[in-house]
């Protein structure tokens, strides 16, 4: 790009952060009804645009049709009636959800009359970069929104004309309810060049949440100037322990693999305790291949079962976020541990097991955001957390961990009220 | 530097981070009592080597003489017998505090029966990267090592070997504790490239906090990949509204500035309503002359005494840690609220006023980690805030705000119990 173009693109940004942070300021004052009659407006308008929405996302659909996308993204890239319908009834369950601003987190009185509260507060403007999803567009602008925040929202190219339809919905909402529209803006240009500015704009910017695969997690990584909710990549791990119940372990695994295989929770390595694996594995094995499942394992894992495929060292690196399961056995659970350690990506680990010591010896020793006892991995989700909707699941050990729905969208200041106190 | 150099640097750099990292896991695991034997142990080492503590120290105060230090930075680097005797009784104090890991910050139950909950947990690793007072050896080695955390210490070249002797100590009770001496490491050179390599370790290192001037907080700004607790620069406002009690006005603010000038909560600009201005400022102009403070102000200012110098507008955007104020009057609230959005760091501002309302509306419309009412700028402390001992106050809106006490070095994880729920 010439110099130029960077300059113009330098500028369009610095006109929409600071609108934004205009916007924030005004939201952080905005009260919870306003606020929700901007969500449920929202939400009716993408009911009234659904046939404006699926037409703008026929045009998207085309387009990677004719750059022979793959199947998995045109799904991810696809608006149905069932999934317009989803992303109103989203905007509303955010609506239900509490507000936490002005939450008084904490308050203690010191010896000489202080009184100090932690008051929770927005994050101020916060940028999102995604990719091909453009039902992030809604999901993320609401739950800004909700937490008073002002968002910069950067789509993918694929979901242009999509997440712009979807955008005039958001904004028919934020007019609905008397709110700047500038809370929620769209970057209107799917030059890359945006991207890095929004990574290096500290001054308009307060954090950064990075929605995609490993090339933008390691673009966010190197290039990004503003805090960010880390990695959102999900190695998940499933750990079957010499004291499991087998027909838990074949229940769990099955869904932890195969219930939805694109999602960050979905399990990518399966452990089993090398003992038990010839007792325990079989069937497992059968029900993940019939349900088709692409099994790597081991060479003690491929002697099971003829379906099995050897795995290479790459595998235990990859998140497949697809019908295929990495299979090793394991000498016991510090081995377990091991291999998590050196291979996993602190998201989401399960052990299944009888024994509750070793289960509670487990979660300590991960560091991992969400680590689980006899549960599915795909339970890494804010909504199956109770905590309503989620912008995805941070692994970072910054700030908020886990899924991050609208309180962790938030930060704290400490308001301290005196007397005259003056310090000795 | 040569190829060779950076070479060898990062070599070492990485050989401490490993050391860090295992040493991370191990102290994860270590219980309170150990954890506190180790301070306690290293309190006890440092009265016992006070003499060589301050035989180390004197190399530093000559070389600094020969360099022509300032009286500002001699002062910090200087280690007498109070200042030795208040390090041992700091790591003490740290042994007293609660130990925030393994806390359960919240537990709920989902309807399908999962158990959820939040667990504290040590961040991991964390680098300190600091200038010239070398008893943040001390604090800081001793707040990480409560908080379960490996800590990577990068003290200026000033203070090198009194840093080094301090670190003896705190070795002496990792040793008498049973904990591994990598628990608390020095970087053992002072080539800048070495802060350059901790900046980018992010496989080491979890948190950077930088305790230092703008010209570091700058550096780390730019270059670090690191998340780090941002800022630690205090340009605290006081503002004497129109409603103000004159006597607490004059009360605080001679405090909020020259209790100490060089911390980083003490109060840079004082801005006044112009319609009291002549009514509240002659006694408190007086008072801060009196005591050696410098005065800059605006024309209105001025007028009141023969003694401000005329401000330029650099002050406004200046933090002296030095005895100089910069005065200003403002319209009105509004006009307070704008001048300390455009020209503060987000640290402490306070208001002195009698009007409740008032007040209420400065602490809701600031973004700064601590809004004061009636108190001194100077409360902004770990131990005034009864957090115990501090790493620093940290101004960034992620994860820390305030003081950055054991607490805020931890970071948490989920833990979730089920009994083979699978997700629908």
């Amino acid at each position: 790009m010439d110099g130029q173009a960077q300059d113009n693109i330098t500028a369009l940004m610095s006109e929409i952060g600071r609108a934004a942070r205009a916007a924030g300021r005004a939201l952080a004052k905005t009260d919870t009804d306003t606020k929700n009659t901007a969500l449920r407006a929202a939400a009716a308008s993408i009911r009234a645009n659904a046939e404006k929405i699926k037409a703008e996302n026929a045009k998207d659909m085309a387009a990677a049709r004719a750059k022979n996308l793959t199947p998995a993204l045109m799904d991810r890239l696809e608006l149905n009636e069932s999934r317009i319908a989803a992303m109103a009834k989203g905007l509303e369950e955010i609506a239900t959800l509490k507000d936490p601003v002005g939450h008084v987190m904490e308050e203690w009185t010191r010896p000489n009359g202080l009184v100090i509260q932690r008051v929770r507060t927005p994050l101020g403007v916060i940028g999102i970069i995604y990719e091909s999803r453009p039902n992030v567009t809604a999901d993320a602008g609401g739950l800004c929104l909700k937490a008073g925040n002002a968002c910069i929202l950067r789509g993918g190219s694929e979901s242009f004309h999509s997440s712009q339809a979807i955008l005039a919905c958001l904004q028919d909402g934020l007019k609905a309810a008397g709110i700047p529209l500038a809370a929620i803006q769209m970057v209107p240009t799917t030059d890359r060049a945006a991207v890095g500015e929004m990574l290096t704009m500290t001054k308009y910017i307060d954090v950064i949440v990075p929605r995609g695969g490993q090339s933008l997690v390691d673009r966010v990584m190197r290039e990004s100037r503003v805090p960010t909710f880390q990695h959102l990549i999900g190695l998940c791990h499933t750990y079957i322990h010499s004291k499991a119940d087998p027909a838990k372990a074949r229940r769990i695994v099955l869904n932890a693999k195969m219930r939805r295989t694109g999602i960050c929770g979905a399990t990518e390595t399966l452990l089993v305790d090398e003992a038990v694996a010839a007792m325990i594995l079989p069937p497992i094995l059968d029900d993940l291949a019939k349900a088709g499942c692409e099994l790597r394992g081991d060479a003690a894992v491929a002697k099971l079962d003829a379906r099995v495929k050897p795995a290479s060292d790459a595998d235990w690196d990859t998140e497949y976020l697809d019908a295929i399961l990495a299979v090793k056995t394991v000498k016991d659970l510090d081995d377990a541990v091991s291999h998590i350690v050196t291979h996993g990506s602190e998201h989401t680990e399960a052990i299944i097991t009888e024994d509750v010591a070793a289960a509670e010896r487990f979660m300590d020793a991960l560091d991992s955001a969400i680590v689980m006892h006899n549960a599915s991995t795909q339970f890494a989700d804010g909504g199956e957390f109770g905590m309503g909707a989620e912008i995805g699941i941070a692994t970072g050990k910054m700030h908020a961990r886990g899924p991050v729905g609208v309180e962790q969208l938030t930060t704290f200041k400490y308001k301290v009220r005196g007397d005259g106190q003056i310090r000795s």
